[in-house]
């Protein structure tokens, strides 16, 4: 095999003494020589490599789970990576200006758990490393790695995810350099390292990354494909025979080829230390063998379960191991990397000097520096909000943009971002500059509007990566109709899960949203998000609750937001709404001053505005009933407020019927309501215009007033009916 | 401008009088020239193209709304086809071997229903034409094609679903074609065409389809790009620059490239009649002008909104029209269309003539074929479901295969696929033969099992195609891990909102999936498909169950659902489930006889054997309770039961609390239950192996024990408590 790193023709890096040999393509069963001569290991290396090996095969025979043969195909670019060519400080493992590393085949995590153990992260103990799928629960080493971990970056396993969130700490660390470094003082200076499976390569997100990365040319981006054509299904030719060299170099990537990617230490090292002065990001094509070595060499079976006893076994003889020994890292193995600890206090203290002197000849700058990595916001950024808003009707689309460009404009941590949709979600503000790589004319890398494209999905994942890069240096925005965040999703829950403040600005988000039609009215997708953990769904009702909602997006310093704005015209509700207010989830907008009230009204959002109409109403001598009205933006704030406080806005103790008006499906204000005017669940939106639409669907106010009117009577009637929630849908449209 | 196709080298085809010249770049603010004798359009063509954009002109700006510019543009890609490409029968829309049009870029749906006016579709008048972006409810133009309308193939409008979906309808003609077809009768021969905009290309779902379909070889297949360089943001420029006809051939696609896509009607047919006998999908690379010969042309404003009236006289003008006069529609232009109806009957004819023949030779095969495309499934095909099912216990996803893999192997119209996870999801039966190129000697297009690759999103999106290909003839069927349908969800809900008949199984679907994780956890998902209208979200809690789950899934002809299972291994609940009482959506499994309960104990899918160890516990000496058990396994055929059938199953009207048991956030189970035994909306789950994660969040039974008798005493001191909905969740877990 051929033991160099392989440019391919095309936009290929030159690498002067590269063999151009392609890679031999692998096949099951396949071992590969175990002496190596031509890969130039040293014996010590050729050491490591068996040692991990064996040891990866231990901690999964332990329980008899976990994914061994992935993460024994890779050792090679693990020493590669960890002992020569990342830049990190294992007992500094915060460092800002470390190399990043992610793990997109996140199910390999025994690899990078091991190199943290071997490079001397202090948490990461031997005993750690056999806690994996064991029943601790205190395990540093979960099913796939966690960013709440020392030495990891961020959290992945859903495939796909972590190339973008790479791509992400990319643009991060490029922004970064083009605001704060300066002749002779590279203060921002991180290379991203990506490893990522076959998987990562057909998955959309992956594939929109990729497509995006290209575009922005970024040159500190590596992606190292783990290319060992198995999959959980058996050979990746089942399902994908493309040429992925191609594909990456019309995508504007550089691409490297390594042929015995299990082996050639000194190939990959070449290929690594070239991707990192290139221009373009790169692609380092791995030719490895899942399970090497093992009898289930090259075979699925090695992917996502353990070798077996009697595999492990031969293993070690094979490699020269005492069969009957687990989890043995031999002493010329830990001297091999004892080194790297102060090699990397040595980076620090290098980067530490610079920064110091960078700090006299640029004072203004290391400040700012240095509150950007503190997190902090100035005090007064809430005052950069406009206070009133005007009072003329607006879209809360519109209203986000009136409250959020101010703050967009003069905080740099913002990152403002959109799916393609600049003209309608308000999110530019005059002087952005964009987000582009200099080389295009267009913008450059200090700007901070991005365009994504039309790839929602990738926008969060990236947004993601922006957050982790140093959590609170940045504050990701993403913006799109509200419909397409369900395209977003799995990226939106991996930044909750991580506790990572992205904000979302999600726009035409009701029927209101008119013509589109069914396909981008979102009339379910709340639901989702109202379940979902550490995220604030927020559905502002005017202008001054968008103040609000912003408000709390901001302060959620640990949890992702998405705020969702109409696409229409919202009245104001002057002196009945209150910025202050949306932190407690719901509030009494009007109360029933005395006797005893005959309805609590609930509105949300963009229907806000007809609960108050309604209310009104129903108030009117026609039917002279007392009616409180409660404005209610977000269902997890309120859930956090105490009982005593839940229980005074909703009163359903007092025997009050509830009921709630918003145009989704209802599923999730029962815990609120006894009833609910609201999409029916038998059937999606129409494609109306907006105003038809809600007329279509009964949202007219007499037909309202008619139908809680009528539910009221019912409510006397039949004591049971307040056990049951009911759904006062407009049966015309209930087909 | 060349008139004629340019082929690009690589793996393109040949045309012989081929012009190799590149397309120009399309600049801003650009007009064609209107003679255009280079591209020997016809007077009567030319007359076609003008008329086609002025009528698409007036139909935007009497509303002044819609999608103009592209529409504009690619008016001589649609009289290539409708005129001289494409077999179908104006007068027959569903005349079974119709080539299929699918408009990816839906929002220039008036591109389409103008030409379903002009072909002689009869349904499309010009009155309709004029109620797009209309009040009228009637409309058969709603703001993105419908499938419920006639000539529409399948809805649009998320951008990328429609490649997808014509991938989908690519594969089942082919798969028919094997099956039915024979020397000499070509039953099945329709051709999939596809426009996509700049957007389906770089939306991820788009990306995974271009990569699989190309893998697939699927020759009858064409998609058109109508390459305008232009959406919402400005220039595709700030987000793409990738080399698009290097990645499609680079993901085995025939690519030709078409420089004047406005007007070289002879050069785009000349492409598409090349494209219909390629043995690979052919990527049809059509450059355009977005709202060519505007004032506009070339710029993004002409992507969504009318282009006002000054430019709509200006173009009428330039063309030589009346600008006084709207919506005319010249009798040239009506006469150039005027034969396609019956020249349509013609191909009907002729191919009826050839049925009948092959009924003759071949009358099983004839029979059969008719029966698909009845829909009817044999009488029999419940009892093809063992009964019963084994009594030893079982994870549900296992008994999924018992259940349905009969079914599979001996009815022909399931088509079943998984992203990579056939050794997980049990949905491969033994005879199986994959649905693969015959060239690559792993299978046939005969073959019924796909392996999707990590592409869950083009899957269901795929799949959608499948089952909208003539609906009722597949019934495809998805599978992966519950989470990763999140990953899938827009497509799931394209399938739902288009009442298509696809089940998937989505396995994994508790924290009892154990260690790979919170990421993997999806506690929160089930939210999401409970509200989607359309669609049954079942989660069986035993074997027994799982049959009745499946009986449901395929019964609801005009639903998509999905069948979630653990896992894990459950007990039967032999006894106590009954597959029948799954079509109610939940049932009493364990009555108290004498006396009033004192609890209604729910429990859901992987869970429900707790509710039932749970209720045993709270019956026993210690506590000596009166507790009923429900099994609820889905929301939504239980909303569809009549009030009288819910209210004596949850007997909340007799003051019996209800408690719910699911490892999920409880959000959706208020409308049934008081409380829930639930995971808490604070956090996600946490890598364990399953049984110690159902131990941490407090799913052991004396926790859960514990916790309801303290719920139960507290209801009794607090008469207010029954007001409020109560997590009861683990907490020592929930920070």
């Amino acid at each position: 095999m051929s033991p160099i790193a392989v440019p391919v023709e095309g936009q290929s890096m030159q690498l002067p003494d590269a063999d151009y040999k392609l890679a031999n393509s692998v096949k099951k069963g396949q071992t590969t020589s175990t002496t190596n001569a031509s890969t130039q290991l040293s014996p010590e290396e050729e050491l490591v490599l068996k040692s991990f090996r064996v040891l990866i095969a231990d901690l999964c025979q332990q329980f008899k789970g976990g994914h061994p043969g992935g993460a024994m195909g890779m050792a090679a670019i693990g020493v590669a990576l960890w002992k020569y060519v990342m830049h990190y400080a294992p007992h500094s493992p915060d460092w800002i200006n470390r190399d990043r590393f992610v793990l997109s085949n996140g199910h390999t995590c025994l690899f990078q758990y091991c190199f943290l153990h071997l490079t001397g992260y202090k948490a990461m103990t031997l005993e750690q490393l056999k806690s994996y799928h064991s029943d601790r629960t205190d395990s540093l080493c979960p099913g796939h790695p966690e960013i709440e971990h020392e030495g990891i970056e961020v959290t992945t396993g859903p495939l796909g995810q972590g190339i973008a969130n790479a791509v992400g700490m990319a643009m991060a660390s490029k922004h970064l350099a083009a605001k704060f470094n300066r002749p002779g003082f590279d203060i921002v200076s991180d290379h991203v390292w990506c490893m990522v499976g076959d998987a990562c390569l057909q998955e959309g997100v992956g594939l929109e990354a990729i497509s995006f990365a290209g575009h922005m040319r970024l040159g500190n981006l590596t992606v190292i494909y783990d290319n060992n054509q198995i999959t959980c299904d058996g050979p990746v030719s089942l399902t994908n025979t493309e040429d992925i060299n191609a594909k990456m170099r019309a995508c504007g990537w550089n691409v490297i080829e390594i042929a015995d990617g299990c082996w050639d230490v000194r190939g990959i090292v070449k290929a690594l230390e070239a991707s990192r002065v290139s221009d373009r990001p790169t692609f380092v094509n791995c030719h490895t063998v899942i399970g090497v070595d093992t009898a289930v060499a090259g075979d699925a079976v090695a992917h996502g379960a353990a070798l077996g006893v009697d595999t492990v076994m031969a293993l070690k003889r094979l490699y020269g191991f005492d069969p009957e020994q687990r989890y043995v890292i031999p002493d010329t193995v830990r001297e091999f990397f004892s080194g790297l600890p102060s090699r990397g206090q040595s980076l620090v203290t290098e980067w530490n000097h610079m920064l110091q002197e960078y700090s006299q000849v640029y004072p203004d700058l290391a400040e700012e520096y240095a509150t950007r990595i503190s997190g902090h916001l100035p005090d007064s950024w809430e005052s950069l909000i406009p206070h009133p808003l005007p009072s003329k009707p607006t879209a809360t689309r519109a209203a986000s943009g009136l409250v959020f460009n101010p703050l967009a404009e003069r905080l740099d941590r913002f990152m403002v971002g959109t799916a393609d949709l600049s003209p309608s979600v308000y999110m530019s503000w005059k002087t952005k500059e964009d987000f582009e790589p200099p080389s295009l004319g267009t913008g450059s890398y200090s700007g901070r509007f991005i365009h994504y494209g039309v790839r929602e999905h990738a926008m969060a994942a990236i947004s993601n990566g922006l957050a982790a890069y140093h959590p609170g240096m940045f504050i990701p925005v993403t913006s799109s109709f509200f419909m397409f965040y369900l395209y977003a999703a799995p990226a939106v829950r991996m930044g909750a899960l991580q506790h990572l403040q992205v904000i979302h600005a999600a726009t035409h988000d009701s029927i209101g949203m008119g013509e589109d039609g069914p396909t981008h009215q979102p009339i379910e997708l709340a639901a989702l998000y109202r379940a979902m953990p550490n995220l604030l769904y927020i559905r502002p009702g005017d202008s001054e609750e968008t103040a609000g909602a912003w408000i709390e997006a901001i302060k959620a310093r640990h949890m992702s937001s998405i705020i969702s704005t109409s696409r229409h015209a919202l009245p104001q509700l002057t002196g009945l709404t209150k910025r202050t207010e949306v932190a407690k989830g719901a509030y009494v907008l009007e109360e029933v001053v005395s006797g005893t009230a005959d309805l609590t009204l609930i509105g949300v959002g963009a229907e806000l505005n007809l609960a108050v109409r309604v209310a009104a109403e129903l108030r009117s001598s026609s039917h002279g009933l007392k009616v409180r009205t409660v404005s209610f933006p977000c269902q997890r704030l309120f859930d956090a407020q105490p009982r005593a406080y839940q229980r005074h806005v909703l009163q359903r103790q007092s025997g009050v019927p509830v009921v709630v008006i918003e145009a989704y499906a209802a599923n999730g204000w029962e815990r609120y309501a006894h009833a609910a005017v609201c999409m029916s669940t038998k059937r999606f939106g129409k494609s109306l215009p907006g105003p038809k639409a809600y007329e279509y669907f009964g949202f007219d106010v007499p037909s309202m007033v008619a139908r809680i009117a009528g539910y009221l009577d019912d409510w006397k009637a039949d004591p049971d009916l307040r056990h049951d929630f009911v759904e006062l849908t407009c049966a015309k449209t209930d087909a």
